[in-house]
């Protein structure tokens, strides 16, 4: 299977990719909830067209020349979620914004001081979200009366058109009950509600609110009022949503193939992939640094950057030569690492898949 | 300073990468060992050159591919320290052998036969090393006996010319004190010493002894008998030999600059460098994910993929716009995620330096 690829190589499901983009629209829909997938997980032109094929409104990327890169390959409905911050990157915002229908987020009066002065010398008022904490203090400003301190402050920026609100609720990846990851979603909505209406009862006119993990997006039940979802690993899924048991094994399209390279004794082997592969990304509740497919009862215990060091209790039958598959920690970190990645069928590779806009970080 | 670059770059100092190598080699030089730098911690042809051009005699690289970039750009010595495995690389290699000079290494049985047939294949004798284990159970053989045993199996095998030892001695990483340290460069002598020994009065005739680590290649004069040292991460070092104290900060040649994003509390910054800048890799001895220059009472705590999280326990006075320069807990996995990392001198951006064989992991 997969002969002709040398290893290490990232290989993904087509099958898989294709139903988890279809459920997470279609379960987001039945509540009314937008899905812009964040691409930073594949970073690739391949899959944010397939998400828009498939019934996403547009795409969420992490870092304006992300955003470059598919504007460039004409994806054109674009939210940036990370402050664009310094007129360097402001001027090459606003030749992107010349060519695309963009949404900014601000968190800092610093910020939004910069957007309004690019949306003036524009001559028109940029949509612009402004980020809410989620509850693990990255940037956002706290919900409900703080926020609406902020955007008083803001209001008055002739440049910008403050629209939405911005919200990651990264504490729900510390949760791995069903009960827990609901209460988290559920703290979303409110927060989210409460602040809109804070606002709005303020005289704003906030009418998107924006939120998303892979955890959340899948309770969309909970997502009251809530009218756009982020997710983006849940495009692959990985050791994050494995482990908990939120997926099951054939719900990760991502994987990455590796070779054994030596067999120092009957319990170790070392495969060719390191932490310039898999990364060195642990997860709350995952083992090691990926989880070995059709093998649990090894664990891959310690990684160099090109050497990962599996071993089991009992000895294994594991051989030099032998390919293994492995399902990451963390897949939105994998692709980056590669300019292409195989897109596989039925045990067949179908497509190589350039990984358009990996690197880039500014 | 370094106005011109957009957040977050990596910066390398080309007088401190400079002296860097020229203390190496000249080191090394006094004990009669060659130097032969392990080039994944740059992954490029610039660096790579500068290296050969200031006395080493060839490059190690840690993948068939990046040998391939190396070759393809006139670098035609090089050790493979790597096993070659899988009838698809063995093909190849051996298209890099009729090019260049390669040494190649094996830990296996399997490794060795199948070296050796491409060797018969190709009408000539593989220049090998066999890899002696060196305290971390990454493949190696053990050395003495079980060596010489192994030697033996894989003698007759007429497409090798057995030649040499490799030995990685990663435990050394573990000491963060002068006395430990040259405690275990002395055993990295003493058991290739040893090995090489027992091998040779076996009729074998080994002749090169390899070894290297970004620590015991500051310790050269206790290298006694080793021929050869493949240290890489010296070049720019960062906070693994920062901390214990090997080098001084104005040794660390790589730099991330970053800029502050946010600012949520206080004590808190949040900058626009997270995992796919910095990495997760953690340090024995290191703090957080990275050293802050001029700020050594910060830490970063936390990285997601594009933030990284920065906190003092004392109110600090960054502000959103600010630029820092950040020492990187580990800085051979940083050019890999980058196209283009910046040499500066003097404070000035000098030249744009592709990292050739960025992503090579095959």
């Amino acid at each position: 299977m997969y002969n002709e690829l040398l290893t290490p190589a990232v290989i993904i499901d087509l099958d898989i990719v294709e139903r988890n983009i279809e459920n997470m629209v279609e379960l987001n829909k039945q509540y009314n909830i937008k899905h812009r997938p964040h691409i930073k997980a594949h970073k690739s032109i391949y899959f944010a067209q397939e998400q828009l094929r498939r019934g996403c409104v547009g795409i969420t990327c992490a870092k304006l020349t992300e955003a470059e890169v598919m504007v460039e390959h004409g994806i054109k409905d674009i939210l940036i979620a990370f402050p664009t911050i310094g007129k360097a990157k402001l001027e090459r915002l606003g030749a992107l914004i010349d060519r695309a229908d963009i949404m900014n987020m601000i968190n800092s009066i610093e910020g939004a001081i910069g957007l309004s002065e690019l949306g003036v010398r524009m001559g028109k008022k940029l949509k612009t979200l402004i980020e809410v904490d989620g509850g693990i203090n990255r940037g956002g400003i706290m919900p409900g009366e703080p926020t609406l301190e902020f955007a008083k402050k803001v209001k008055d920026l002739s440049g910008l058109d403050i629209c939405g609100l911005l919200y990651y609720g990264g504490t729900i990846y510390g949760e791995n009950t069903e009960k827990g990851i609901i209460e988290k979603t559920k703290m979303e909505s409110k927060e989210l509600l409460e602040t809109q209406k804070l606002l709005n009862d303020n005289g704003f006119n906030i009418t998107i609110l924006s939120t998303g993990s892979s955890y959340s997006a899948r309770m969309a039940k909970y997502l009251e009022g809530v009218t756009e979802v982020r997710a983006g690993n849940y495009i692959f899924n990985d050791g994050s949503t494995l482990w908990p048991g939120l997926v099951k094994e054939e719900d990760c399209a991502l994987r990455i193939l590796s070779t054994v390279v030596s067999k120092p004794d009957k319990y170790t082997a070392i495969i060719d992939a390191g932490t310039k592969t898999l990364t060195s990304d642990t997860g709350s509740f995952t083992k090691g640094y990926g989880y070995v497919v059709d093998h649990p009862e090894i664990t891959i215990y310690k990684l160099n950057e090109e050497h990962g060091f599996m071993i089991s209790e009992e000895p294994n039958d594991l051989k030099v030569g032998d390919v293994i598959e492995i399902i990451p920690n963390h897949a939105c970190v994998i692709p980056n690492l590669n300019d292409t990645v195989y897109g596989v069928r039925d045990g067949e590779v179908e497509v190589s898949i350039p990984v358009d806009a990996r690197g880039k970080n500014i």
